[in-house]
């Protein structure tokens, strides 16, 4: 079971997607798939309802039938990322190996349908891709023991693109946020899918392509901090709460570490995907 | 008028407070004062309200008598903040003045009333203040065309307490977001002040006093990037909505700027306050 959130921008319905493609309305047990549903184990109710037949057909056709596919989660509290976390990016990017996780933030209402159009700022000459594991938290987190117990409040996994404008992040003050915030940078989706349906989300191959061509192709085993770390790690600085989510790293293949830097443009195609998290989709156009 | 939020941490009722300290429920127009309340005129139709005595008074006392004071907005969507904007500031911390407004976030979590407790992280040597004009966004802004028509955009200011971990924000990666976002490390209110009840938000005068000695003293007229310029430029990277915080910047004095750098400890006490928007107390305490 995957869960979803399917509808025109701001009027999304909760719905879980079975095995088949087959789309089930949540409404009878949520409005939203939000922070409250998923600490209220949410997800286990989901599954038990999915199970017993209690959920009307949202849709007759698989993966929601053309309907449009919002993030699968509400919009976060916050968005929290993980910088230079592979070892091939940071290589790529000219920076040092980081001695612990970089934290950054990106302004939770850039979290956009996985289709959904992303917009090259204004005045941007250097818009980014970045394919990413996206770990949504489900229950609130202080202070965290240790990496293990950090992977029991995970509610599940989802594919993110941590879009960014290079110049705004780089060049404009040294303080990243500048350049992760812009409107639509963080398509997320199309699935939650519950963090005990991962076999071992260490292990998940991500790829991402721009009009055809194979871009990034990596896997999350190279992660410098893992997945557990990440969020161990995060609480110490912070009380993470349901609903966040937590954008993990990026492998190698941006286009800032390519050859001739070919950033976005309108027109362009982003693909990407993650083993078993699904696939998305995005066209760019201009702000 | 000021607009006010009352009662325990998640039960605070919207109030609204008169000119001699009474306060009155805002709960016959609004659950809350949130960005929904704010894009919809909130404020004018409570000061319609107010004048037609069309509200109940919540507390007999002025200023709620001693009910818990929250923070004067529901939990934002995001807070931004301004770097290095007073330029006594920029010298005393050793860093150039920005060529321009430099921008990072806060978890919007952080966010407490103008009197509670600050916990000072666990692991933390370096726990700073930092007084600051909040400003609190009334309308959905991207793209605005100038300084001037920012400020038509803006529902009003507050007082905002920009907690920050020096040795997390600069010694444990450089992206300052992880000495910003530790729980309890945003106190704000008492008051949100509507903007046309502020005669000039460019010319407040912001102190800060810890344990009773003044350790900040400084104006807002000697932002180095106004009000209306930060917003304006705000939204040129980022979709600014209604009920968003954006704390502008803080002038000198702080700890780390002072002989022997008195970081905050449990047992300080930290009172701060600008000109027209209220003061607020806190004790510090252990994580």
């Amino acid at each position: 079971m995957q869960l979803m959130r399917i509808g025109e921008p701001g009027q999304e319905r909760p719905a879980a997607r079975g095995d088949d493609g087959t789309v089930y309305d949540l409404g009878p047990l949520t409005g939203d798939i939000d922070g409250a549903f998923l600490a209220d184990d949410g997800i286990g109710r989901a599954r038990a309802a999915l199970a017993a037949g209690e959920l009307p057909v949202l849709s007759g056709g698989a993966d929601g039938a053309g309907a449009r596919i919002g993030a699968p989660i509400a919009r976060p509290g916050k968005v929290v990322c993980i910088g230079l976390n592979y070892r091939d990016h940071a290589a790529e990017t000219g920076a040092q190996l980081p001695a612990e996780p970089i934290i950054f933030m990106k302004a939770s209402n850039t979290v956009v349908g996985p289709n959904d159009t992303v917009l090259v700022p204004r005045g941007s000459t250097k818009t980014d891709w970045e394919v990413e594991l996206g770990v949504v938290i489900g229950r609130t987190a202080r202070y965290l023991e240790s990496p293990e117990e950090a992977l029991g409040i995970i509610a599940g996994y989802t594919v993110s693109n941590d879009v960014s404008e290079r110049e705004f992040q780089l060049e404009r003050g040294g303080q990243w946020d500048k350049g992760k915030s812009c409107e639509t940078f963080n398509p997320l989706g199309p699935w939650l899918v519950p963090a005990d349906e991962v076999d071992d989300a260490g292990k998940l191959g991500l790829r991402l392509w721009v009009n055809g061509e194979l871009r990034q192709d990596g896997t999350t085993a190279d992660l410098i901090f893992g997945i557990g770390h990440v969020i161990w790690y995060l609480s110490q600085f912070m009380v993470l709460d349901p609903g966040d989510l937590v954008n993990t790293g990026t492998p190698a293949g941006v286009a800032m570490g390519m050859p001739g830097q070919p950033y976005l443009r309108a027109g362009d195609v982003v693909e990407l995907e993650i083993d078993g998290l699904g696939r998305q989709r995005q066209e760019l156009r201009d702000a």
